[in-house]
């Protein structure tokens, strides 16, 4: 049919290419690295979102916005910071355009800024250039903000999710008065988005602390949750930064503490994006399209009618309006296809590529019989049910469905993980595809060799990877803890 | 008291910038013209997102996300659009920073972008190059999308909320077969805004037809909703454009109607901003601060303990958990202020100033009788109220001091609102202040000439201006319906 997609099997890339294009997520806009979210996949973030947003006002936070433009002044404050971010931003120059002699629209040179604007990449300057006027005293901590933004980093390769020059995401910027609140902050955070990654996004995700190399510019310690994709390789799905005094040092931001000091104040910040949209995809999604975990799924039930004629349509209309009224009172969400101008198959197969964890399909015997056939989305079974009752059915199977989707993916990725002990195991390991925990002797060095011959990466070190005497794989120097690496998104 | 405000009658223009910044809503940043919108300001914001985004739901639209760059090709084709953005646009020219051979971080110039990017003051073009992938036929239509996003209009002289380079809005683009269909649209839009006003701001408005003069930029015509603030003058609450076709012609999207022909499509855009924050302020609130319509309250009852001593503190503790859990089963916001820090009269004053619709406050004395003193912020009203039903006692008190904000301003407007015969009288009710309801003659030029002798602009045409016959107060020329005149933000 004209919706099909390519294989996981035959072109890894591609698959998720046609997944995001032909379920309707997004596309690619003429503006080079930027893509339009379109309703369907923004749908989806709009669940994404509103779960995160209640997870963090329960945890005391509140939402702010801070502006779009850095000043090019503040950008360059932190030192790492500006290292980290300089090579892909999009600066503003100039405020005007003007029509030229030749009648052509162009920049007017007169409106030149006197500073260069930064188009934000992350907001940590321009937010604690503020913290400075909000912050004096003690009383005024801690202070617990997010922001939900759009921010720009220039990429050069880009892909729909995955790596875009602009992003949505929500980052979070709290200010403490001591460094284990800080610290504890940004635990508590990295916590929320494991929870979020596995109950809601139905994804498992190893917590853990990133090699120095790759932490956050401006960052004493950042904490990451990672997945596994399908294809063995890793994704990162969301951070979360200790980053000490370092911001409150470049912007001066004191205290007086209750002992009556001034100190400088303690920070984190943390943050998801859209790029969540690309691991939940690559996660669970299959060759006859999208699988989405019924808590994010914009429609759970579509039902499909089947009919020869229109009295017969307007027989199960009739039905379906009963059905779905009981749809309601159990808080599912749902669709009635009820197009005439498309064939059942064609419903069928579309809305298995959208994703939709249950459908319903009814005909005229169905209504004689008082029964419905119902086809989960993520096996494929398909059983006939009575009516009576199949809104309760339904609600229980969304929580099987959604459970299933993570039993599969833990499985997937524990399958898919191997200790190595010797650096040739190792490059076995990642050629084939998957997670590798081996010892590292904690160098940046041996970190960079291994990235440059086997293209994997130190993922984290995670939480519980438990202390044991080993060798680094590298050098065969003495190591306490494996890490966890693999290739990348 | 420390946190005093400006009276509207000593300096009307400060009183407002006193309530944004004392009552913590927003502050100027270090960027030129953005603002910071701090938390309690955007809590309400949220509440009136929330709201929003559900009539726009309920009414067939969904959500997605456009670029926030516009190629500088795209923004200049449809020629009026251009006109009238061009000369506060953003212009992004580069895509790297450097470090130079004194070691600062500079422009690199050799990161020039081949085509500069326009940061979107408005969408229509992007969206409009994007529907043209997304229509072929009669079937793909109508699209009704909305978006939340930042745009940003580069302003000389700016205000908190009313004014600002960046702002924060929604921006609705729906594509239509007929005309009828994108008048009807646009029509639906303003009704849901003026709704929005008026049932959830509290906030009478005035609907109507904006003059050739003041339309949106590529608009075959604009409707507006127009709302009296307290010094009399007129701001323009939200928008809705009639396209025509416009920007079909410009990006060249046709579809293949019923009948098989090629047609252009039709198009509507509408929007809402933070402005709307501005109005609210600006509509309700008095010298002692904000005045928040109970829908849009953040906190719609704060509780203020009255105590001498821990004890004393402790059992109206263990009272005030029994009364929030009752307001909770009625869906009424709280906080229960325990701060030690403070004393009681400076809370009452902070919580006038925050506008909190509601205020508690409860002493032993109080809890000896079963009773609690209770003080409505839109009338200072004070009364005692037994304990036992102060739940039903407040859920009703909300709905009545939503109902008195709102009657409260409609009189308001109707004491200020004059028709006037002459130019004289319109002259001495514009420089009073208030809206001025005249036959005017249907010219830019008579418009242009009251504007400059005046400084009041036509408002808008209401749809409920009667028609009648009258002679333009300026030219005497006949006019067949009375224009809304005002002074405006």
């Amino acid at each position: 049919m004209s919706k099909g997609i390519t294989s996981r099997q035959e072109d890894y890339s591609k698959w998720y290419n046609d997944i995001v294009v032909k379920a309707d997520l997004a596309e690619n806009s003429g503006v080079r690295g930027s893509m339009v979210i379109k309703p369907y996949g923004y749908a989806i973030w709009e669940k994404m979102k509103e779960q995160l947003d209640k997870m963090f006002k329960e945890t005391g936070h509140q939402n702010a916005y801070f502006p779009l433009f850095i000043p090019k002044s503040y950008f360059t404050k932190e030192a790492s910071h500006v290292d980290g971010f300089a090579k892909e931003c999009a600066v503003v120059t100039h405020y005007r355009l003007k029509t030229n002699q030749k009648g052509e629209i162009v920049v007017d040179e007169n409106a030149k800024l006197e500073e260069e604007l930064i188009v934000r990449p992350t907001s940590e300057t321009i937010i604690w250039s503020t913290y400075k006027k909000w912050i004096h005293s003690y009383r005024d901590l801690p202070i617990l903000i997010n922001q939900w933004a759009n921010v720009v980093r220039w990429e050069m390769r880009t892909r729909l999710f995955l790596r875009t020059s602009e992003f949505l995401w929500q980052e979070g910027h709290t200010a403490h008065a001591t460094a284990e609140e800080a610290i504890a902050e940004t635990k508590q955070m990295l916590d929320i988005y494991a929870e979020f990654a596995e109950k809601w996004m139905a994804m498992p995700v190893i917590k853990g602390s990133k090699s120095e190399s790759e932490r956050f510019a401006g960052a004493l310690d950042t904490l990451s949750i990672e997945a596994m994709m399908q294809d063995g390789k890793a994704l990162q799905a969301g951070t979360s930064h200790f980053l000490g005094q370092n911001f409150a040092k470049a912007f001066e931001v004191k205290f007086t503490s209750k002992e009556g000091n001034e100190e400088y104040v303690w920070a984190s910040s943390w943050g998801v994006s859209t790029r969540l949209m690309g691991a939940l995809i690559m996660a669970h999604s299959d060759d006859k399209g999208l699988v989405l975990p019924p808590k994010l799924a914009p429609i759970q039930v579509v039902i499909v009618p089947i009919y020869k004629n229109e009295d017969q349509l307007e027989t199960i209309r009739i039905k379906v309006k009963e059905i779905t009224e009981k749809l309601k009172t159990k808080d599912i969400s749902f669709k009635f296809d009820d197009r005439t101008t498309q064939r059942p198959g064609f419903k069928f197969a579309e809305w298995e590529l959208k994703g939709v964890p249950i459908r319903l399909a009814i005909g005229p015997r169905d209504i004689e019989n008082g029964t419905i056939e119902l086809a989960r989305r993520d096996t494929s079974e398909k059983k006939i049910y009575n009516i009576e009752g199949i809104e309760n059915i339904i609600k229980d199977l969304l929580h099987e469905i959604q459970d299933n989707i993570f039993k599969k993916a833990l499985k997937f990725r524990k399958e898919n993980t191997f200790k190595a002990d010797t650096y040739d195991e190792f490059k076995k390991i990642i050629e084939k595809g998957g997670f590798v925990l081996a010892h590292w002797d904690g160098t940046a060095e041996t970190e960079e060799k291994i990235q440059q011959e086997t293209k994997a990466t130190i993922r984290n070190i995670p939480f519980d990877s438990p202390e044991e005497e080993g060798k680094c794989i590298v050098t065969g120097k003495p190591s306490k803890r494996r890490a966890l690496f693999a290739k990348a998104y």
